[in-house]
């Protein structure tokens, strides 16, 4: 993707990274392992927290005054010149960078193969799910696997920091997911709540990675908590972008079929938007067409849609994330990976799939 | 349980700290957490680790000449006669002690929330299973929140030691299950194999629980070392145990259906005993009994069983690791704590439950 381009090579590190990891003595599980890291798709994660720690060196690298707070890192990579496929190259990353993207990309896989289980999902991002291909039981497994491996990782670090930030970002995840499960009354979820069940289920994890990459790269806790800002409300936004894409965006783009969301009874911005209508007539038959049969709610909600805001209110409700994200940091010194950050950000609320 | 007396007021605060822990802002989580610390029963990890810290403990008390090696403890509990209900009182145990016993027991739960959507379980120790009284959604994430929950709370701890530990035993327990779910000739797997297996499954974290809480009394290396062997052993036995009483337990002490093992094919040492029985026709006909329907397999397989030794034969290689067990520690200093181990072995593979 164009926008990663100043991190090209340490991506590649990430990905080789993950793979060594992934490895085992025990033959049967190399399949699924191998599998599971072809889940994840965008590495969008780990883009994040390369991309702010460069972006938070960066005033280093120009002489800022600010003296950086006292970093976790334990070993910067020797020298540009040496760097093989799998360190980091080009950039001022450490190998603590590296290993910290490897670990926050195992933790967003283990919650979407868990995921899959969940909604019962064949395809991701037009590849066989773990459940697809094998069965239930073995992705709750590989899914234990992956937290325990990346929580392993993380504590390979010198401080406990990572492991407290990743171990808190997972337990949001899981959190804001199990709200979404138990949440018997789902269309009577309001705006504020369903913000607050997103920025646990998606933005803790964009921001512990975003603040991750700055503290390992120095910066002071004003600065690691400005990429903490971009981090959640990119995060935000990108959810609510989901949301908006799983009703109106384009099938074979998306690589999931439409209306997954409404199938699986969760509830979504441009649904709470609706249902809070103007019209009463309106948003009554939107609260029936949600209690109709899954299959049916689709077709039913459209037409409904058509009549209402939802989707220009979506829009706009990702956009003041993205707008605010994109603040957090844009007064930090300029260089070519905030510019990427930047990118990310607008890139997250204009996508198409 | 008598034999863990000398640490009731410790278990207590770690069972105060357990519900403290798995408290929730969000009300609809709190039913769920509670239900789940019920499930763990026997509190036999935490008991192991806060015994094996007192007992690593006592050397200084005696005045051992020995230098204990630093220890990763943060604070030490300021006095026996300030001790509420939530600090051990009576011991020499740190806070750092209660809050690792926590976390196993937290880790062991989580990996049983799991097991019960995996075994299809319906009620554990006569309790209804997470999966039974909400649905398999609910124990998936339920296990996942308290995985994350317990990796933050030992990366409280002012080392990365404890991290790593619990981190790379969760991991072996996932891939021993993982080789299980995944074998597919699960009647070919020799006794090795399967004793590398059950390591991984129960032992690591038995292991695990032991090592940390000598280590958490500032033990020296070959302290730490020979409460692993103990550890790691027990657990062995334990789980051979398990595979007795899967077959010849009493099943309204045992709390759970006989013969679930077979059920759900899983191989067991008593089966490897059978499989390989001295005569081949004996052998070969519980190779088909094993092949046959679940719920036929039990009354198949007990006739043959009762013309062969795997009843026996699963009773010494039990009392092998028991013995085993108690060998690495008894050469240490006489305590009552150090007793309470020695008889946990015992009752590891003597017990009816």
């Amino acid at each position: 993707m164009r926008v990663y381009q100043p991190i090209a090579s340490d991506l590649k590190a990430v990905d080789a990274r993950l793979h060594r990891e992934l490895q085992s003595r025990y033959e049967a599980l190399v399949p699924v392992l191998r599998h599971g890291t072809q889940l994840g798709g965008k590495r969008l994660r780990p883009a994040l927290l390369l991309l702010s720690g460069i972006a938070a060196a960066s005033p280093k690298e120009s002489g800022s005054p600010n003296s950086p707070a006292p970093k976790v890192t334990s070993t910067e990579v020797a020298s540009p010149d040496v760097a093989s496929a799998d360190q980091p190259s080009e950039t001022k990353l450490s190998e603590d960078h590296i290993v910290m993207a490897t670990v926050v990309e195992m933790v967003h896989t283990a919650t979407l193969v868990h995921d899959d289980v969940l909604d019962n999902a064949d395809t991701r991002r037009h590849v066989a799910t773990i459940n697809a291909r094998w069965n239930n039981d073995t992705s709750i497994l590989l899914g234990d696997y992956l937290f325990a491996q990346s929580f392993y990782l993380a504590a390979t670090l010198p401080s406990t920091l990572a492991c407290r930030w990743v171990g808190q970002a997972a337990q949001a995840v899981c959190e804001g997911e199990l709200r979404q499960v138990l949440g018997r009354d789902w269309l009577d979820i309001d705006e504020e709540t369903y913000l607050d069940m997103i920025r646990g289920k998606t933005a803790e994890l964009t921001r512990v990675s975003c603040q991750l990459g700055a503290n390992l790269s120095g910066a002071d806790e004003a600065t690691v908590a400005a990429f903490g800002t971009y981090g959640n409300d990119l995060g935000i936004a990108f959810q609510i972008a989901d949301d908006y894409l799983d009703l109106w965006g384009d099938d074979s783009e998306v690589g999931k079929t439409l209306g997954t969301d409404l199938l699986q009874g969760k509830i979504t911005l441009p649904l709470i938007r609706l249902l809070r209508h103007d019209d009463a007539a309106i948003a009554s038959q939107a609260y029936e067409a949600l209690q109709a049969e899954p299959e049916k709610r689709l077709e039913k909600i459209r037409p409904l849609l058509a009549q209402s805001d939802a989707a220009e209110y979506t829009r706009q409700v990702a956009d003041r994330y993205r707008s605010s994200a994109i603040e957090a940091i844009q007064n930090l010194p300029a260089s070519p990976a905030l510019q990427s950050l930047i990118n990310i950000a607008n890139f997250s609320v204009d996508r198409r799939f």
